[in-house]
């Protein structure tokens, strides 16, 4: 059965499902930052997917990219599948600005910083919406 | 008519041709590091692809992934789309290691140190042979 790394599930909250993945929302207030994360057992790579999985893996990377430029009001995203820590696939897709706490350099060379309560609420909120 | 942005074009040498994709080793000698970059006139994001070469681009992914993982023997990659200095759209495909110059942080922690000019042509062979 398919289970969720508990590391994500710490670092996240949920936010929405769609067929292949599970979306949250990432507890880092310096970026907006959600993740898909492709609800199949002992996947950690892409190519690992079946063929039906990898179109539907692009077709909910394309809904949620809309989502955010749209909630976010922003034309950049940084899309990115690393794993380096947590090997279980998951996609992240956070919304850049020039005036984010790491432009133009990579989210990951900055230390994340958790939501207050409320605004989290508030964002959670907000995404809710399209799923 | 589409045309490669010029920074690409500097950083990286041409390995081949997919359908959509023009693919390019990253003269960066610290890591295995291909770019895709959709063969289409100014197009920034996933989301301005059409259905159609949203579906080749994943197809692209994962042939390339493949081909990553055979030539360089890992199982773990690194699959980015940033563009916060290049808008063009290209995705970054990384191989990764756990003795490599970042591991296990993002490979954007560590600068660039260029190939030798025989190490990049053997490299450049090697992966010419899949394209």
């Amino acid at each position: 059965m398919f289970k969720m790394n508990k590391k994500l599930i710490r670092d996240s909250y949920p936010i929405g499902e769609l067929k292949l993945c599970k979306i949250r929302l990432m507890n880092n207030s310096k970026f907006f930052w959600i993740i898909l994360i492709p609800k199949r057992k002992g996947i950690s790579d892409i190519t690992e997917l079946n063929l039906k999985d990898q179109n539907l893996l692009i077709k909910e990377i394309v809904f949620c990219s809309k989502i955010m430029k749209k909630v976010f009001k922003t034309s950049k995203l940084n899309v990115e599948k690393i794993g380096n820590i947590v090997p279980q696939l998951h996609i992240h897709i956070i919304a850049r600005f020039k005036n984010d706490s790491s432009w133009p350099l990579s989210v990951w060379v900055v230390k994340a910083k958790p939501y207050q309560k409320k605004i989290l609420g508030s964002i959670v909120s907000k995404l809710n919406l399209f799923f």
